[in-house]
């Protein structure tokens, strides 16, 4: 089977015009086929301030009503991914984006209301992989941002990370997929206060040390249980590392079964 | 060979919700492929005055600095052109959003900056005929909004009546190509005050004697003239009519070279 990367970027690498320019010229170097799926960071609250909407965050995740919903698309599908797009386009990588509406590219359905209402929030139904296979096969990069739909005309904000793994499962049918979740930190760390104690391999037995002995915890666990959910349906490597992780040149946490 | 209908619709339609969800129905029941390009109307103003940044119009003209652009991107790209695609997915029609930037769909270049530098604004160099084939090709429907890219990494605001007529030439020579403009109006009108005065066929010799006696001026002048340029490098049909034309059931004005 042929080989596909599959990278999420979260909100340090966006918010940072330099650091967002050298990963883009990394992701675009990679030889293999290949997928970005981008977060937003904090524009969308900056942006709802000025605009006088007010933001309501729950356990770390956005209230998302009709106002902010509409911030979401205005900054993830428009502001980031087109300039995204269009970077990637200038350094020879033929980029194309995507929000799960587009081609019906990855459909959701609207999260309960129940414990907490988190508004136009979904949870993914299907990732159409005949989509995302004819685009590759064009030598199409698909850049993917954190909206869905519900095919029956709502868009949904959607966990990127989540967006991610799924499309990575989807997809393992069809290539050896590696997944690679990049983020502020070089991996896992050992210790929060030392960046250079990454942990080189996490499995589902040394996870449950870390996670009992709280070296893990808090934003870390939707995130690993991403990675052990990916790697049980198909997807052949799971990374946790920097930006500079892609390059094959820089350590990292490998996820393993 | 196959039909193609390139449908663009303006501002009137898009900023009316009733007006958009009925031509969009209209339009997902278009049998032959299918291509729909979308401008902006007037929210982007006024989000610019929402957000405290100053716009400047000359001869009815944005002036695109970086933070219109921004603006521009945000609205366009993102929130209708999602709308859009939802909404048409909604009605069963499998639609896909682009900027130019997009699969490299639309290639310009910066206008030069005499004798008025509108900045960030594109005239268009090159259509990605082979990626709305693709498109079209697995019953794909492009959406595009009014956005090209240079290629070297900037966005550039561009007419969306040029990109359609752009769009409908690059594709003549795969498709026969119907260009349809919506608008506010039924048609090209004899007399402005008389909304049923719509002039059914104008074709060289009329259209000289219209723009003689003053009936055509001003902004329909540039969109003719994209219609005579499309006619001339082989579209088939072009039409300038109201969202309803492209039923088949309403009065319009046909161009004809």
């Amino acid at each position: 089977m042929d080989k596909l990367q599959i990278v999420k970027i979260g909100g340090n690498v966006i918010e940072n015009r330099m650091a967002l320019e050298e990963f883009l010229t990394d992701f675009s170097h990679l030889k293999e086929a290949k997928i970005l799926v981008h977060g937003g960071g904090k524009e969308a609250t900056q942006m709802a301030e000025k605009l006088g909407i007010p933001v309501q965050i729950i356990d770390g995740r956005r209230i998302t009503d009709a106002a902010n919903l509409e911030i979401i698309s205005m900054l993830y599908a428009g502001k980031l991914n087109k300039t995204i797009v269009a970077q990637l386009q200038a350094t020879g990588c033929n980029a194309l984006g995507l929000s799960g509406a587009d081609g019906n590219s990855i459909r959701a359905e609207t999260r309960a209301p129940k414990p907490i209402n988190f508004g136009f929030v979904g949870d993914i139904t299907a990732v159409n992989a005949s989509l995302f296979n004819t685009l590759l096969a064009q030598e199409i990069t698909p850049v993917c941002c954190a909206i869905t739909h519900d095919k029956n005309g709502q868009l949904l904000n959607t966990n990127a990370d989540t967006i991610a793994s799924e499309i990575a499962i989807a997809m393992s049918a069809h290539f050896e997929v590696s997944l690679n979740y990049c983020f502020e930190k070089k991996g896992v760390l050992q210790r929060l206060e030392d960046e250079n104690s990454v942990i080189p391999i996490i499995n589902s037995s040394s996870y449950e040390i870390l996670k009992n002995d709280n070296t893990i915890n808090n934003g870390m666990l939707p995130k690993i249980h991403n990675c052990f959910e990916a790697l049980k349906k198909g997807v052949n490597q799971v990374r946790i590392g920097s930006p500079k992780m892609i390059t094959g040149k820089e350590i990292h946490t490998q996820i393993q079964l």
